[in-house]
């Protein structure tokens, strides 16, 4: 067969344009910078966010919704805020249509202009704390665990699918709190529950760490956040977690009466993950034949295709195959069986193969003789033939090798690619040849930063939580750092 | 205790208001016309859209996800369908902010206005079409079955929590078919599936017809509709689907191969239903100690309250509970053990009752002497002492007696609220004191439709599918009608 897509030697980003086309994950709309997620890639969201939604309520959250539309005077209250979000806002100015005088379609009615502009949420905040001022009068009516899945707008000039769109998908907590430890608490419990889904279900490792002062969140005093290391060498920020301070509660003025019967403002928090984690899936595990999916986050785990020449044999191959689904449904596993008359076996293959089901059952007139059947792998494409009678059990383990063996591949491909350099001379250099994770002593300062962005184009992805604590010198300035911070390329 | 509602008999809308607010299920946001749906509320979305969800599924359904936005030009394509939603747009015209060169927060940026305005969706079929054109080039792309959970808005003028609000969660599918006689059946199981939906979980039975010309959605050929009936007498219309014959892919070119190798327009259906079913639910069962929920939908099934004087006491009472908990968890009930410090137990009796909880027990330390537990059912208040050791049985039992004895009261309140009338005269006497569904001969025009909604405000709900085929004459002007249809004030 003709190969599909674009090879990742030859252009990774051709590549992954392909891979989201061609596996049906979604297209560019009629809207500039707005995807349409098609029902594989929906699905594969589906399973993201029951798993997170579960992790949510297993921590204490509820789910709420607060509206798409906030005020134009509320972004203005944080100072920060505002700052980091006017300048990519949808604006809403108006709220009716007229049919055009001239008879072309019809126009915005000049009548009905909004007396106060609204912007389409690029971020709650806003609005859920200046909801939160009617719910919180005293320590009792603390904590607050809500969170949103919501749709948001961010006016972005270079889109991405998945990766940067104008219109996302996300779900967004927001936690009010007596203490700061509290809410710190919390900021850091929900970075660790974003880790364990990355690690756990998306196979793929994560570092956790702190953004430095010029990489945090408009109005967070700390920002958490998870880097994935991608195949072609670049970070991407999978999950952040922000500790708000009291930036929220001031702007919107949410005080409580707290245990000594004194007035206090409350401490916040938020958290995010969005649509972006299904483009940190393509591009952590896939391959050139198509996508590699783990187990747990596929739509379907096994796709059964019948190797037939009449209909006769179809029949015969189909009732072993309802008892073989029947056997797996039994043990959760979900299962696909393709009968389609329309399409080759050979056709099929590579279409899954693409589509990344994890693993491939084939099944004939001579495997039906001799009670076997073809099992084909997707993570390293191997084939084995196996006895159908335990095949529930052989599927079950395979799948659980298979979670498994995408995550050491992304483990091992990272630990390659994670870089230990001491001079500026050797970062730059290996950069743009080698690639990956570098581990550098910074001086802490912004200015540094800023200059190695500048230069480079490199930032710091994060100051990890798990560093080994060695102290050093800046490789930039030469001033003393108390441990080393990881710098890469980054989506 | 106060009663904190106002009396359904004082003033309806009231009592209405103020269960939502104290049964913390909404609240009016900053926004105009736009909610704030928060946790105890949203919890019963999230049930209904589970199952709703699931009912989709195996009907053949899969999720998407299509942009909020549509350009202005795609609402002009379909002439019926401008004209019906243009009045009530939101429209963005800008995508940036700038700081205030007077140095007062931020203004719209002037230079960054779109060349076209976009629409915030009021419904989704003009991008959806404009899609559908790229996946569709042969039957054999056909049919495409796609359901979205969304926001829309739509600028509604008065609003009111839950049944009318300016940004609303809703589901919508969009369907494609290769015949016309294809998509009148899925616009049909589609008004089915809402109905067993309404009848099994909501325990609200409803009324399935076919909308009048004047009622139907804009660009639909027909509209079939679920229609509910209010303790008011007022009908809610709770769910549409509609057959849109070939108006949208005419409208966007969406033409395919047919089997016969000709060029053909697709067919199309759509359907819906959103968060109005919340409103619907409170309206249709709820009393003057508050929302009455059938066990299917609400948030936990039931609560248990301990009975104590001190903490040993409540210690072993947990003891208790939790054995009781777990058993009922088996059993797949929903269960809250309410043992805050802060509050008595009568205020939780009040609390829960005001939230709905269908069952309610408690348990004090002449119980745990006995083996016995108080039960309360929350649709009838009515109270016995049971035994705990088949608590189970019995809560599972009581579930089940629940859940029909909503739907029985709501079938038998609808039963005597409806009423057969033959003259004009008639109707309008009954129609504001009597109310509710009046089944009455109509000539079939909009004429006579219109007349009598501009002389009454009473509308035709539908044209019921199973009526008694019983031939008459127009109650206003005496012309010949094939069967009764359903006239009443509504939501």
């Amino acid at each position: 067969m003709a190969k599909v897509l674009t090879s990742k030697e030859e252009n990774y980003s051709q590549w992954y344009n392909d891979l989201v086309a061609k596996a049906d994950l979604a297209e560019n709309s009629a809207v500039r910078g707005c995807m349409v997620i098609k029902p594989y890639g929906y699905a594969i969201w589906e399973k993201m966010q029951a798993q997170l939604d579960k992790m949510f309520k297993d921590t204490g959250h509820v789910n709420a919704y607060f509206p798409l539309f906030i005020p134009k005077s509320f972004l203005s209250k944080e100072a920060a805020h505002v700052e980091g979000f006017a300048k990519e806002c949808a604006v809403v100015t108006h709220y009716r249509l007229k049919n055009d005088p001239d008879g072309k379609g019809v126009i915005v009615d000049p009548e009905a202009k909004l007396e106060e502009e609204l912007i389409i949420r690029p971020t709650s905040e806003t609005i859920i704390w200046s909801t939160y001022k009617n719910w919180i009068q005293s320590y009792r009516d603390l904590p607050i665990l809500c969170n949103q899945w919501a749709n948001v707008v961010r006016w972005e000039m270079r889109t991405r699918m998945f990766l940067r769109t104008t219109e996302f998908l996300w779900q967004e907590g927001h936690t009010a709190h007596e203490t700061s430890e509290e809410a710190l608490a919390e900021t850091t419990q929900m970075i660790n529950v974003y880790a364990d889904f990355a690690e756990e279900f998306m196979a793929i490792p994560v570092i956790k760490g702190a953004k430095s002062a010029n990489e945090r969140f408009a109005g967070a005093l700390e920002t958490f956040t998870i880097e994935a290391l991608m195949q072609d060498g670049k970070a991407l920020q999978s999950g952040t977690s922000h500790f708000l301070g009291q930036n929220f509660a001031k702007a919107f003025d949410v005080q409580f009466a707290n245990r000594d019967g004194k007035l206090d403002y409350v401490w916040a928090s938020s958290w995010g993950v969005s649509t972006r984690l299904i483009g940190a899936l393509i591009m952590a595990h896939s391959d050139n034949n198509g996508l590699v999916l783990p187990p747990k986050l596929a739509p379907y785990q096994v796709v059964i295709v019948p190797i037939y020449k009449n209909g006769e044999q179809l029949a015969e191959i189909s009732v072993k195959v309802n008892e073989i689904m029947a056997k797996l449904r039994k043990r959760g596993i979900s299962v696909k069986y393709d009968n389609r008359d329309s399409q080759r076996p050979g056709w099929k293959f590579a279409e899954y193969e693409l589509k990344g089901v994890p693993v491939r059952l084939a099944i004939g007139p001579r495997d039906l003789e001799n009670g076997s059947i073809e099992v084909a792998r997707r993570d390293t494409l191997e084939k084995t033939t196996e006895q159908i009678e335990n095949i529930d059990q052989v599927v079950e383990d395979l799948l659980e090798a298979i979670q498994k063996n995408i995550y050491d591949k992304a483990f091992l491909f990272r630990a390659e690619n994670t870089t230990k350099v001491d001079s500026y001379d050797e970062f730059k250099a290996l950069l743009n040849t080698k690639g990956g994770f570098f581990l550098a002593h910074w001086d802490g300062t912004s200015e540094t930063e800023l200059l190695i962005k500048d230069e480079t184009k490199a930032t710091i992805r994060c100051i990890p939580f798990e560093g080994d604590g060695e102290e050093g010198f800046c490789m930039v300035t030469g001033k003393p750092s108390k441990q080393r911070v990881i710098f890469a390329l980054a989506y």
